[in-house]
């Protein structure tokens, strides 16, 4: 089985098989709350209008614009405030700006595309484990078009998981973010480095960051399900010894 | 003073000063090894037609194409066979796919830019730190748009060795580098484990790689200084106490 990692999203990728989406500060890592705190569903979008317009139906709507809550939602992108929300079984539309933009380059050819973090990470590489017949992938959000090095030490714990479930052929994507793993065994301290965490930082949402740190707290996975316009529909992934014989999309 | 690195060439970066452009196996390499050897300075064109359009010139060709030398060409792309090539005084035109695509990238908007190897990267390191005034950028050619591991760990070489010389602000690339560096305290593992390597091993060139691996080993690091048509002028850059008096385009 291949595992390949790559550090930044780029047009033109493409994946053969499974795609393990990062974007740990936060997007992927509040996904996850979401369905921890019990969400039904989550849509992502990449775009605020098309999220706004979700409004009328009986829907929660997430997002960030410079890192706080848009005009008019209901929630913004904090984990900690979606682990606490009020969502049990309802449908959360999600519009973040790296995290859902590499979810929907993934989308357009992966045959299954995960939202994995940190939290969820032993979860997250688990089920990948299990969907693959020939690839893993893991694609870094980044930021703004660049390396995160976040998401790339996500990468390496993504991969030192999958690693010891089976044999897999690391490419250089997946040896560098093993090698950025090893540098740092204490998580807590790549994510503070990170750009990403200096730009929380700033509106005061440095706690986000620890609670992003945490290594495999969740055992919940979104796993992409199908679509709704544009919007993304991911639900709880489930991870069964039969797995291969239940249609996921 | 900023220090950045970019892991893969992208399609709209800009540079503010300082660039760094990496190919360690193995443009930049050989193009030091062409200086060593006594060329007068290097010509870098993207294109092996436009390079086979100087050969009416007193020039010397080479390139590669597989791996190998391309029909008509006077020399491979082998740093091993570029330090006992016969180009004293002359101008030695090179064609090579990645590494000449970043170089073009990193000229369209560095005010200095030089060719970085492994064994080159104490002087060119030193040049570049020189040189700048608000930031080094480290520019990867990577593998056809993919992060390379021998050129992430150059990176984290030359990124070494800025921090030594001044005080750098890190950004999350040159951090993922760093760490990388630090995982493989010997070279000749990450160079040989990279995708680059594999395909030189393909074709019987694995000895280049392990040339590739000699940290430090010549002063000679080629500066831009001018264009011819499509191709980029390179000649030895001086280091020098008041380099900032020198007009070096
Ligand atoms: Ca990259
Ligand atoms: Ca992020
Ligand atoms: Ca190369």
């Amino acid at each position: 089985m291949r595992l390949r990692v790559d550090l930044v999203p780029q047009e033109g990728l493409s994946y053969a098989d499974v795609v393990l989406v990062v974007d740990v500060i936060r997007a992927t890592t509040t996904a996850s709350a979401f369905l921890e705190a019990g969400a039904r569903e989550l849509y992502l979008t990449a775009l605020r209008e098309s999220a706004r317009s979700f409004k009328d139906h009986d829907v929660v709507l997430a997002g960030e614009e410079g890192g706080l809550r848009p005009a008019g939602f209901d929630y913004g992108n904090s984990p900690r405030e979606a682990l606490e929300a009020a969502v049990g079984g309802k449908t959360v539309v999600m519009s973040t700006t790296n995290g859902t933009k590499a979810a929907h380059l993934a989308a357009r050819t992966a045959k299954h595309v995960l939202l994995a973090s940190l939290y969820n990470a032993h979860a997250a590489a688990r089920l990948a484990h299990d969907l693959a017949s020939e690839e893993v992938a893991v694609l870094c959000a980044g930021k703004e078009g660049r390396i995160g090095l976040d998401d790339t030490y996500t990468a390496g714990v993504l991969a030192e998981f999958l690693q010891i479930m089976g044999g897999y052929d690391l490419e250089d994507g997946a040896l560098t973010a093993l090698a950025t793993r090893r540098t740092y065994p204490d998580p807590t301290e790549p994510l503070h480095l990170s750009a990403a965490a200096q730009a929380l930082r700033q509106v005061g949402l440095e706690e986000d960051v620890t609670f992003c740190a945490q290594i495999a707290a969740s055992p919940a996975v979104p796993l992409l399900e199908g679509r709704v316009g544009e919007a993304l529909i991911f639900r709880r992934g489930q991870r069964n010894g039969s797995q291969s014989q239940i249609p996921t999309l």
